[in-house]
């Protein structure tokens, strides 16, 4: 029973850093659809969206079917209740690039990013790339990874947030309001995919550990 | 031992209750702070927001922990699942709502919805309200509600988005930049208020009869 059980939560954790391979091949790809204008890549990101739905709900199941039915305790119980809110955060950062996609895919054949903060989107879109890529370690290497890296990419992502209204609401920004807005828009989707992103480290501390990492870069709602 | 167990699930189901009247609450004083620019409500809903994610993190570890202790069946499974994902809708529409509360106040003592895009955000306001207010009613109740109606509500405010992109993307739009900007931000912020609270009444459908509601108005990633 316990063998079956044993493997059954060997099965969830593989399928989380699956999910997890996916969310960032997502993001990827929306981030290429936006900066090159790539229909093709935007279709990929669109359409393969409600695959990740599923994993989702089929992952979510599980997990509280094995909290349910088996007792876990101690090192087994974090991992399932962390697994949880994980494969949550996968699936908005999932539905988050469908977003980014799509604003690609409304403006193509033209790039959704103006000249004037191209520089900025694709720091923003390097930094959610980059930070997905270190909750993927995280997670396949099940150790402590340096969280401060983690959450010095999440200020400067930030601080991106903050530049780009600078820029758009400037007297001077000259691509008019349909621009400001598309910028506006892909400036949260992404920033969210960089929050999601950052809950996943700490998800990953919280199982290594029992604690959640404190303090200011750590507690976004 | 299982009278104790009852009684803590029962505590359970109240807390979400009240949870459900807190975040209702916010939302209705976010939106008061939106369209009559009234400062005092949006620094109440800002402000109260931490109140709103302490019940969150107390509520999910509570079903977290009865999930794995009482190995819960049937009826009690269902309603500590669903609890689980409840209490993430709810603290997401906390969290939106103090999105709308912050350029309410951004803006003050201006109203950030000028007049010609008024009636639009003055009804999905509305709709955000009354979705959240059958939500409530229908854990209040713990019956099956008109489902529905909260989708013909929800179908209203996607069509009201579509319109706030024509509104302010229009030639004649005189607004300037950033208060195009706002509008966008702000009916993304109160739509996804919408698809949270119809999320919540698919929950409670899925209490009472034990399955999800099908069918393109309830499939919300």
């Amino acid at each position: 029973m316990r063998d079956s059980y044993r493997h059954k939560l060997t099965e969830v954790v593989d399928d989380v850093l699956e999910m997890t391979r996916l969310v960032r091949t997502a993001v990827q790809r929306a981030n290429t659809a936006l900066l090159d204008a790539d229909l093709a890549a935007a279709e990929a990101v669109i359409s393969g969206d409600a695959v990740l739905d599923s994993w989702y709900d089929d992952l979510d199941a599980r997990c509280l079917t094995l909290l349910a039915r088996e007792s876990p305790v101690a090192g087994e119980l974090r991992t399932l209740t962390a697994t949880v809110r994980m494969c949550a955060d996968l699936a908005r950062m999932g539905d988050l690039a469908v977003h980014v996609a799509k604003i690609a895919r409304m403006r193509y054949p033209a790039s959704a990013v103006p000249d004037t903060v191209r520089p900025n989107i694709e720091r923003l879109c390097q930094i959610a790339e980059d930070i997905v890529g270190m909750a993927l370690s995280a997670l396949e290497q099940r150790d402590e990874f340096d969280a401060r890296m983690m959450a010095e990419y999440h200020e400067e992502a930030d601080a991106l947030r903050a530049q780009q209204f600078d820029i758009i609401l400037a007297d001077d920004w000259p691509h008019g309001v349909q621009a400001a807005v598309d910028i506006a828009l892909l400036g949260r989707y992404l920033e969210r995919i960089a929050d999601h992103a950052v809950l996943i480290g700490s998800r990953v501390i919280y199982i290594v550990t029992g604690l959640y990492p404190k303090g200011e870069q750590w507690t976004i709602a």
